[in-house]
């Protein structure tokens, strides 16, 4: 088998030279264990913050130590009888190509009810669930709103403006860093509007395509279109805080958001979250995610990576915005 | 009678030069109306934006027109049955020292319920409400939380921090500008712990001060303070965004703050407020606050100023934090 190891930490921008690909032998599943063939695996934002060595919501990659993250795949042995060979299972020990786990630490998944098992890794898993926390839950969507969604055609907000358009929202606006993705947005996606935040600034761009405000900002992007945002918020506005990833490389603190306080005449709520702790919501998100996926009403495009060796990479090019909806390692 | 003019438009700190004391005839009451001899009018820093041309939650103060805000006097003509002459009534009409107004704008309160009329000002009026509504609704305050509270020895501060105390909490902290007031706070007011923010970094004074973090912040101040108070929220931490008077001058805009980020991993809301959307909770402040009030359990120091000339000053003095308590001006 092969494992993906931390060979050092960045500062600033990760390079390839921080990730290490080391073959070992195939383990065997001691007793109450299975082991996993992975067939794909994730590659998400958080897991820069997990190459610093502080503190965080996770704890840190270890210096020497294969990294993890969210893996779906085939049990190809077994030592437990309710997790049986030809099982496919989401669990916790990505970055590698074979995975030994106790039963209790993997989740049985149905492959017929999804288009490709990697469904588990995106709009069926965890960034689906984060979309759907953040703007029902976290920022109180509400039918009418008039949604902008930053990192609009990432896995997180290519969902969360989806569901938006599905609830009933009057009006949702995206931002991405290209024309091709903002395409994808308007004619894929059936975003009201969108723009390259690349093209001018975010505050003038959003303006333009929400010129009555909006109601809910989901933000994935932190810095100036969190200022931007907050600028365009109406009154009772309300801010997901769900990811900064303008800055998760920055050396420096951002300068933005400059204009905070008007946060307090817009008496606007800006509230923070992750997704681990809303796990009791799975069900209901399944139930209406998977009904929309079944009636083809919402879209899920992946950005595939073949092999495990090309997964540093492909983790260095989501943080550069290179994928479209969720960034997948097939194994 | 005489009134006070917008003279012109600061642009950062006003002048004395900003505002004009003219002489009037003092008018006459029409049918339903009554005329109200001013006694004690209000300062406050909300009134600074208002100075400005520019829509924000209340109107600018109009060029060449007396200013307005809270003031209480004394009925001396009436021609509204249900609003005698020698009531004391709390109206919208300070900044001069008669007023005319229909008497569905003007509110009769109790003198003898306060100890001075100028109470329903600040403890038991706009002011205290503020800080009632902020800890308690908006901050979410529960017993056992370690509380927060910037610019704690002003009006609204010394309401909150009292207030979190009288509430269960766990521990009170305030920031103030002078060793005097730092003094105030800890001997006369109960707070467990206070520091001048001019003696050091407030992230650094903070956390001595609250070495196992806060649970709320009451934000009077904005910039350095909102960053350090962010830097010190635990999980699931919450700000009440009532002020940032610390930039209502400022030309150019704060840099901070630089960590808002991080309200991610620890689950934060901030959520701004104004008090004039929470006049329902008016009933239940009065009876709490007051009954600490007529217990002797709530201080409510004041400084007064005497005379309607010195109003700006004193409004200057309060925006450069030179009162202690509700700033009024004694008519």
């Amino acid at each position: 088998m092969q494992e993906i190891r931390l060979a050092s930490r960045p500062s600033g921008w990760p390079t390839a030279d921080n990730f290490e690909l080391v073959e070992l032998p195939t383990p065997e599943p001691g007793p109450g264990q299975v082991l996993v063939r992975n067939q794909f695996m994730s590659v998400d934002p958080y897991m820069r913050g997990r190459m610093n060595d502080v503190e965080s919501y996770v704890a840190p990659f270890q210096l020497g130590k294969p990294l993890d993250g969210a893996a779906v795949g085939e049990v190809v042995a077994s030592n437990a009888a309710d997790v049986p060979v030809g099982a496919t299972v989401l669990h916790g020990l990505g970055w590698r190509d074979y995975a030994v786990l106790d039963a209790a630490h993997v989740r049985a998944v149905d492959p017929a009810a999804a288009p490709t098992p990697s469904a588990y890794l995106g709009l069926l898993g965890m960034t689906g669930l984060t979309a759907y926390v953040g703007l029902l839950d976290i920022a109180q969507f509400r039918e009418g709103d008039t949604v902008f969604v930053s990192g609009a055609a990432g896995a997180v907000g290519s969902v969360a403006g989806q569901v938006a358009k599905l609830r009933g929202a009057k009006r949702v606006i995206g931002s991405a860093g290209s024309a091709e993705k903002v395409r994808y947005l308007v004619d894929e996606l059936g975003f009201d509007a969108a723009f390259n935040y690349k093209d001018a600034p975010v505050r003038d761009q959003l303006r333009e395509a929400a010129p009555d405000g909006i109601d809910v900002y989901f933000d994935n992007v932190g810095g100036d279109h969190l200022e931007a945002a907050i600028s365009s918020l109406n009154k009772y506005g309300r801010v997901a805080l769900c990811g900064a990833i303008a800055q998760y490389n920055d050396t420096a603190p951002p300068a933005a958001p400059r204009n905070l306080a008007l946060a307090i005449g817009k008496e606007l709520t800006l509230r923070g979250f992750i997704v681990s702790n809303h796990n009791k919501r799975m069900p209901d998100f399944v139930a209406e995610v998977g009904a929309w996926l079944r009636a083809g009403q919402i879209s899920a495009q992946e950005t595939v990576v073949e092999g495990l060796a090309g997964a540093p990479e492909a983790f260095l090019g989501l943080l550069r915005g290179e994928n479209t909806g969720k960034m997948v390692i097939k194994l």
